[in-house]
């Protein structure tokens, strides 16, 4: 399936400034997004880059400085066929994960994120758009109630697990095995409990 | 499937006296054991409660003060067939999501929760025990490991997570349908906004 991965190239990860200078958050976002592509693959997606700069990675790159929502609902608009969106920062999927995903029947698939995210969507009706602001998932479920599209929503630990905060670091290292992961252990990311919550210490 | 849902029935969910009273705590937290049985039943299992004390629900309960690895672990000693052991606080759970939990081979089914937490288990090994401190994922993969059992884990958003904080109410407002979610909601709260994050408004 065409699945399309917008990677913010310019200033990722934000949330990531307390433990990670911005050369950390760019690389570390790089092997996240590596990961992602790889697993995209090991499911059977054609996976297309859309970023907001030029970045260097194994899948192709379109450079598109706009809104998320606008450039994503360009690919839509033009799309034939199913079209998948699935996000760079989702360093626990796998491709049995994404092939769950991909082989849910379904006009409009949603993986709902944690916080009111959708991490991925996979849209088979040609009347679907994304709007990505606030908590995206009900708005989502609107949109295809709109259009009438079936609505299918899966259920997965791994898609639902984008890395946003520092503690989400501690997921990564808890149950990915990629780059990403291997990348924070060699940063000298280490897991560690304060108040019975895990958490990452360097 | 014969489960095992531990419930503190004394002083439950104490991470949401921010946002809730003890009395509040205590009705809330039985909804989402209430929702916790329904689902289980639905799910084609048989629940029984291990409380810390007295609590009316509709499955049979066992009152025992001990720790939560000594009351988990006893029944498992004693265990002839399969059995699961699913949290209190899934208030996302679904008959779909625990029948893919009852229905995954392996000796030892694990389903992780946020944080390094285990919200779900189907033991099919008689030498497999419980270890809930800090992160006992990895302690429940050691301890498969260390008995030779074939280990699963199930990847579900549903399962893996758990109601701790006030920012999970969010998650039950937004994934979930039953008693916890109405209580909720009955109570006043509501999904708020907050720094592109979505929180609960009261």
């Amino acid at each position: 399936m065409r699945t399309l991965v917008p990677f913010d190239a310019t200033n990722p990860k934000t949330r990531l400034a307390p433990v990670l200078s911005p050369g950390e958050r760019a690389a570390f976002a790089r092997r996240m997004l590596q990961d992602v592509l790889s697993a995209v693959r090991a499911a059977g997606g054609e996976p297309a880059v859309l970023a907001t700069e030029s970045v260097e990675c194994s899948a192709p790159v379109t450079v598109d400085k706009r809104s998320l929502d606008d450039v994503v609902n360009d690919r839509l608009g033009a799309a034939e066929g199913p079209t998948a969106i699935v996000m760079a920062d989702l360093a626990l999927a796998t491709a049995d994960s994404l092939a769950a995903l991909f082989g849910t029947d379904g006009d409009v698939v949603l993986a709902p994120g944690r916080g009111g995210g959708t991490n991925a969507i996979v849209s088979r009706h040609p009347a679907f758009r994304v709007d990505y602001h606030d908590t995206s998932i009900t708005d989502h479920r609107a949109i295809a109630a709109e259009i009438d599209a079936r609505l299918r929503e899966v259920d997965s630990y791994r898609l639902g697990t984008d890395v946003d905060d520092p503690q989400d670091l501690a997921e990564v290292l808890l149950h990915a095995n990629g780059e990403a992961a291997e990348w924070l252990r060699a940063a000298g990311f280490d897991l560690a409990i304060e108040d019975g919550r895990v958490g990452v210490t360097r």
